[in-house]
């Protein structure tokens, strides 16, 4: 199997340059001699590491004034429950969650350890094939906040526009398309993402949130699950992932100098996204799409074969071509491609023609 | 600078073998041609990765059965709160907690916000220069445990006896020695260590756990802070930090097969400690250690010099000599060197031999 035909939902594929400095790093850094294992997270080096990668956000997203910028760990899952941990308990409000698919319905429950949840939209019942529209949302203004996921990996299914309540906070996992595509991030109140999509490797989980919300936090909390900590000590609280962070550092900066920036990166994203789900559409009675085609995710696109058994050979061929991490969630079967930042086009344009020659074959 | 004198208090040296596997392995693993940060963690190949360090660790610590062996994130901090929310929070008890020295200056205060907490001994008054014998620990038999750190990283200091009464529950944070010597699971309820000292690069922490106190934790716990939902998932609850615990493996691997062990190895820490000590010794006009004789650590020398000046002379004459990392912790300042297993015998000569021409030049 080859890094080039990397279709994983994640841990996801990274550019070819990010794994050779990676590599070089392992033995020795550049600037230093030494290996990046056994590199402080208190030196000189590593604060230029960070200090460098928020940079290379806050001008990629365009973060205004007044975000903090963190590098924590704990993945997605850990921000479940940090969230209402910080901003639902003890408020003596309800929080808003929508749960459109299989990780968005993790969070409610987490939620529920803190405060009331309402449940302000549930897809559960289509089987998480589309998304709401904002008019099907039963949104309260005096909500603590309202959460959402932005791209559901495991169903591919994304959301186009931004849904809430001005005068509510907005809290968005963002973990599967967070730097695919530009976003506007004043309308949120914090945004996440775990590395291992469009970031880099697993164990680095990336938060921007608004100052203002952030101060507002539960008192008493320990001090690894309050917001505040990891902004006072500037995302070394304690020792971080350095090895993460870096190669997260080295990815900005591919999107920066290489890529040219998000628009640019949106658009070859669009592009690839396009070719497969060409690829679908053009075999109807053997590619079914699991998600409606309005809400289409550009990263994950699940879909099924005719029935299990076609659905096993469609894999096994696909890993003797080289094609890795095409199984579908192990919640919904089927087959899924991941289409994040690092996966060229040309690998989209190798999948796409060998599952037309597969369902001419097959089908 | 040069890897093979690097004396960092953490993220630490590794051996020299470990950093050319996992080198190779940010390009492509042998076994799957595909980059390790590339690789699913839901993959038959991660599953064996988890299998072999979990194997390796139970046969170098010769870990009882009753025991887990846990792969998590957040570092020895979230251990101290994730320890008091699982096992003080709603039991009616308190906690007993041996303060000697900054880290476990840092565990009461987490855990006073799920309980009551009794200091049994406090050597702040003394600069922690010692620890506490036996009897002057004034211990509860109705605690609901005992917690201490077997080795303060930043005085220098390691307990050479294991503390506590029976019937209640030892928790211990060897974060700086687990796996520099042997030691008896068995009279511990929980182990934690993280990793960037002696078992990986920073990013993950191991726990060993006894089942039956898992199973008594308080109910009503985030999914993540819940020790029962990494045991029933398998470390691999969530996305775990692949490639820090893929290195760990490589590390209990060469622990194995090329230092044959955890007597060699403690034999051989014993050696380099001695070494190191004998050259501060050698010099007591010019270098002062830091902790009392008999309590000093075979992991980390922190030790003063005749004045500020003189010590930033030495430090800045270190860098130059390829020394790194022996400024010491900016809560003690001076000097420390750090002597993890992968630190090699002969680094520590180059560096007793270099400190003992230094002396002799400025003392």
């Amino acid at each position: 199997m080859s890094n080039q035909l990397n279709f994983s939902g994640g841990p996801g594929a990274l550019p070819a340059s990010v794994l050779r400095q990676a590599q070089e790093a392992i033995a020795a850094l550049p600037e230093t001699g030494i290996s990046v294992l056994g590199m402080s997270h208190r030196s000189a080096w590593f604060r230029g590491v960070l200090d460098e990668a928020e940079a290379n956000l806050r001008a990629l997203l365009d973060i205004p004034a007044g975000y903090h910028v963190l590098f924590l760990q704990g993945g997605g899952s850990l921000q479940f429950s940090m969230l209402p941990m910080n901003f639902l308990r003890g408020t003596g409000k309800a929080a808003d969650y929508i749960v459109s698919g299989y990780w968005s319905a993790k969070t409610p429950i987490e939620a529920r350890l803190e405060g009331p949840v309402r449940i302000v939209w549930d897809g559960q019942s289509d089987g998480f094939r589309r998304l709401p529209h904002a008019d099907e949302l039963a949104l309260s203004p005096d909500a603590a906040y309202l959460h959402y996921v932005a791209n559901e990996t495991v169903e591919g299914l994304e959301f186009q526009g931004i849904p809430g309540l001005a005068g509510v906070p907005l809290l968005c996992d963002m973990s599967s398309n967070l730097l695919a595509a530009p976003i506007d991030v004043a309308r949120y109140d914090v945004i996440y993402a775990h590395a291992q999509k469009n970031l880099g490797p697993s164990g680095v989980t990336l938060v921007i949130l608004r100052d203002e919300l952030a101060q507002r936090g539960a008192p008493g909390l320990p001090s690894l699950l309050d917001y505040r900590s990891h902004i006072a000590a500037r995302s070394i609280y304690n020792t971080p992932p350095v090895f993460a962070i870096y190669v997260l550092m080295l990815v900005t900066r591919w999107l920066c100098d290489e890529v040219g920036g998000l628009e640019a990166m949106a658009a070859l994203n669009r592009t690839k996204a396009a070719t497969l789900y060409a690829a679908i559409d053009a075999a109807p009675d053997f590619y079914r799409g699991h998600a409606e085609r309005s809400f289409r995710s550009t990263m994950n696109a699940a879909f099924r074969l005719p029935d299990p058994a076609t659905e096993t050979l469609f894999l096994e061929a696909a890993r003797r071509e080289g094609f890795y991490g095409l199984e579908g969630h192990r919640s919904l079967g089927g087959v899924r491609a991941s289409l994040y930042n690092a996966v060229t086009l040309e690998a989209v344009h190798t999948l796409a023609e060998w599952m037309t020659d597969f369902a001419r074959r097959r089908g």
